[in-house]
């Protein structure tokens, strides 16, 4: 009961961010090959990450390909559909959102299944709900989310801290992964909304190799 | 025998990507160890994260140390002799299609042999045949090859089907590796000649952070 | 003794890097979770992927969280203290020469202890005191290492064959050890401060896609 509600969140996910993914190549103006190149890097990215570094190999979609046909499934019909939603990117961005929220969650559980320490699980969570996106960039040739100045790798953060916590606590699984859940899309949310941002590193920037003499 | 053969075909192509890198390396006047890092990851990255994902750990090159020192030495001769072909890019486009067509058709393989699912082996076909290009693209600092207009994924795609589907078919894996290297070879031929690409997504452009109200 | 010896050294080596990312992410006026993310990527990175391609699984931090605790810890002490050097760029650039000896030679040996070959010995360790820099690099959105003209990669190469060369000449290893990372770090030092570089490709350089006809 517990492993398919888990299960069903992570397909959410997927589906999620593959579709993200998809339309960062319908940006791009890609090929339908670059549409499921991208769009299958980050659904699947963050995962396959966390399960190298865990040593839950080989990696979930090696293990159960369905989730690979998903994302191909899901980035081809992206390529034909994508024109559909007219606002796409306040569409991919709430998307986005909610893919983070459940792979911060989801990520920090599976961590915790294989007996990682509570600080590791917190991490494997970030990795898993971020570091698709990271792919997703890199690949696209787009500049990195880390750069940017949008509150979005801390509400994995407080999402996956906050589920790690309640499962610490003795609260059943279910509530603390809804309780992860609701803290980094309630983060994340209102970042978009009030355009929230962490305060930045100001005082005095380093300067460049050329600047200095040895 | 039949292993032989697949050895053979995997050493040809880690020469001839290990090439394609320090002819890159060339293109950007690196030093000699600038030619070895990037023909080396060139060589053996595509393999290198197959193993990963499959769990075929060590990854091949710790197990079988000649695969490393035979990148090295191509990476340091070419170093020397990159300035002999005067159309160096026109043979690195061709050596580069051999390359990509025959690790498509060993790293699907060598999936199968450790009894991965057939998608599964193709994604680990295009996996071998493109990560090492792509990896050589990101630390070169090009554009990655899976943004410009070329039938180069699509290609190791096909080949990688072919392959799988061959082999699944119950013919002989000689002739299923050779059907699928000339499946692969094939396109990518034709896309370089005749300058083939696939239609581009087109109707309208996905929008950037700036330009929507959330 | 030698296991607490060589420890020491790591430890060391990630704080060195973790401030050196966080530096970076400083340059960048990252808040303070961009610099945990690039200060964490750049203490721990280069030994995950060493640890992935030689199958010491799950990785060293999964197993030893402190470590990852030290890089968050030094990241986020680097967000509030990064102004109080003046000179901020040459300290980063002798801190790095150090944490690149440490590392190319504690890599090496990490590689040597798995009983890896002595020529993998040697890549793991140019892997472990480079990589770490790379994946900074790629994720700060700065022109990656490799690219400069800079004796970098150069230096862990020749540190990490010397500790090998030592190693496996019978010398006790705290004394390849040291031997290594001396070799290293005057190498890396000399060329800071000669501005020592190798000579470069020449002769005529490749052309690009477009040049040519096919």
């Amino acid at each position: 009961m517990f492993d398919t509600f888990a299960a069903l969140l992570d397909w959410f996910g997927i589906v999620v961010f593959a579709t993200t993914g998809a339309l960062v190549a319908s940006r791009k103006q890609m090929d339908i090959v670059g549409f499921v190149l991208l769009g299958t890097a980050t659904g699947i990215g963050g995962g396959t990450i966390r399960d190298l570094l865990i040593d839950a190999l080989p990696v979930f979609w090696v293990r159960e390909p369905a989730y690979l046909v998903t994302c191909v499934a899901v980035s081809c019909a992206a390529f034909f559909l994508a024109h559909i939603p007219q606002s796409r990117l306040k569409l991919l961005l709430w998307c986005d959102a909610i893919g983070m929220a459940l792979f911060a969650v989801t990520g920090a559980e599976k961590a915790l299944l294989v007996e990682a320490s509570p600080i590791v699980a917190v991490a494997m969570g970030v990795i898993t709900a971020t570091f698709g996106g990271i792919v997703r960039d890199v690949l696209g040739g787009e500049s990195p989310v880390i750069l940017s100045r949008e509150i979005y790798v801390s509400a994995a953060l407080g999402g996956a801290m906050a589920f790690v916590a309640l499962a610490l606590s003795g609260m059943t699984r279910e509530y603390a992964l809804a309780g992860g859940f609701l803290a980094a899309f309630a983060i994340r949310a209102s970042a978009l909304r009030w355009d929230w941002s962490l305060p930045r590193y100001r005082p005095r920037p380093g300067r460049t190799r050329e600047e200095i003499d040895l």
